[in-house]
């Protein structure tokens, strides 16, 4: 086997890891939760051959040059090395969604790639050894192996990887997506989790997280929407607070940021049950249950400020498929 | 005297308090710094008379009653046992602003009337006393006593009080404030302040303080833009991110908020020297000098989201004037 094909999903987290405390291992300053986003996917092809004097990188069918394609070559030295292979790939990955935008399109694109590059040279290996690879290539890509609720704990480089705590099928629940801005963030991921330990906020934010970590692994355990969304509320808004007392300020919201969560709010007094949580982004994602998922979209379609809405139950891990890409 | 009419501003605190140690005395849990705002008056006439059976309070041509009139005769309350009388007061207080909307109205408001009823009741006060009297009114109208730039310093009732410390004429500084909405806040100040220490921010702040004091007062005493304008941003954010993670969590924003914070950042890169901070409200204060707040007020107007701009340099303190109300 040469060349593999594997689908990804991007994953929202109910409670999100901000910080590192490795910054070339990615090993985060916190444990995180999250849920695989099934209507969003990424597919990618790898396929080495002898022949290949580079690694030809593109993505959504635009050739990738500089920092990206460094640290995609970087993540295929390591499957190389595993392997004890030489050979150049060629890597072609296709997002159904738009990248850079908080929309955690480097979660997907890594876990699809480790995967890829793994069966392409030949590997097996172990769901929890694949996400502590993806982990490698982009920290929240490791949530993003295992199928429907995950988990990352661990502090070591060995420890460090996500595991399930329910399958897909165990809670209909629904991310509805409002998206407020298509174009790429000005401040990537990258940098904002090197600038979180400047604000005075970090501390006491990772002291929080057990706390808002429990109640929303509860939350999940027994299918109880309002004890994860007030989690995964406060745990947004601390993020954010965190992000804009660093130096230099971080400030990831647009003027439809806030409008969706005050609309949020205002609909939650009405009775429709939904929470909101934001990314390191302006895209605020409203957490509701499948049957509210229709009001909750047709509502969010009528905000001005936003331009487009997806809806996503919680998807499957990263798997195989043999449509390839070229 | 019977009667006697007060005129008071408004301020804008570069570092805010949020947060009280004694909720009945008003006693702030950190010091505060800001700025009076001559733009905005509040004018209060108040009348002893033997023949009144009630305090009577007027606010901008509105009878007042329920709570806000509780507060206030209360105030009253403070000055006849000072005075030793025991004659119920006509109050008559206008303003040129909005009330309630973040603009500081309850800062002049208590300002103003300590004064109007002090001198109508007979009193002489010193600044220092007058200012401690009316922090007893309205935690923020202690700094609305002294002229132009006040700090509040001060742990116990007898030394929590504003001095001055720069003339308005020290420094040509500008607040040109964006009005986004004009109605009342959902959430009152005196609430927020209760809810501060369930932020797990709260300690955090205040830690923070005594640098951005530090820093803010060294950009006011040498006249310097960027040190204070930076130090009020980065206040202001660690304060929302206190209201935000508050439980309940307090979001006193509005998207033009966010619209106001994000071209005030984006002029700052084009070489326009202008900062912004945010009371407990969704109105934005943007910082800069006399010679900017033309440019800067025609760049708010021109925001989808700002209703109104009004501009204004460093106020007076409270004084008396002789042209009563009624």
């Amino acid at each position: 086997m040469r060349k593999a094909t594997a689908v990804a999903h991007p994953n929202i987290a109910f409670v999100k890891f901000w910080g590192k405390v490795d910054e070339a291992l990615n090993l985060p300053a916190n444990p995180s939760l999250s849920m695989n986003l099934a209507a969003l996917t990424t597919v990618t092809t790898v396929e080495y051959r002898p022949g290949y004097r580079k690694d030809a990188v593109t993505i959504d069918h635009q050739p990738v040059s500089g920092p990206a394609w460094d640290r995609i070559v970087a993540h295929l030295d390591r499957v190389r090395a595993l392997a004890g292979i030489d050979d150049r790939a060629r890597v072609v990955s296709v997002n159904n969604f738009p990248v850079g935008t908080g929309l955690a399109s480097s979660a997907s694109g890594f876990a699809a790639l480790s995967l890829a590059a793994v069966r392409a040279a030949g590997l097996e290996m172990s769901e929890a050894a694949l996400s502590r690879l993806a982990r490698q290539g982009s920290g929240s890509a490791c949530r993003s192996v295992p199928g429907g609720f995950t988990l990352w704990e661990g502090d070591t480089d060995e420890t460090s990887w996500a595991r399930q705590v329910a399958p897909p099928e165990h809670w209909d629940l629904r991310d509805v997506v409002a998206v407020v801005e298509h174009r790429p963030k000005a401040v990537s991921s990258s940098t904002g989790h090197r600038l979180a330990r400047t604000s005075p906020f970090y501390a006491a934010r990772l002291a929080w997280v057990p706390e808002l970590l429990s109640a929303a692994m509860e939350g999940i355990q027994r299918r109880d929407l309002a004890r994860l969304g007030e989690a995964a509320e406060a745990d947004a808004l601390a993020l954010h607070g965190v992000m804009m007392t660093s130096r230099p300020s971080l400030l990831y919201w647009q003027p439809a940021t806030v409008q969706v969560m005050q609309a949020v709010r205002a609909w939650r007094e009405e009775g429709l049950s939904v929470y909101f949580t934001i990314d390191a982004g302006p895209n605020v994602h409203c957490l509701c249950l499948a049957g509210a998922a229709g009001e909750v979209e047709t509502r969010l379609r009528n905000l001005s400020g936003v331009q487009s809405v997806v809806v996503s139950g919680p998807g499957d891990g990263v798997r195989l498929t043999d449509q390839h890409l070229f």
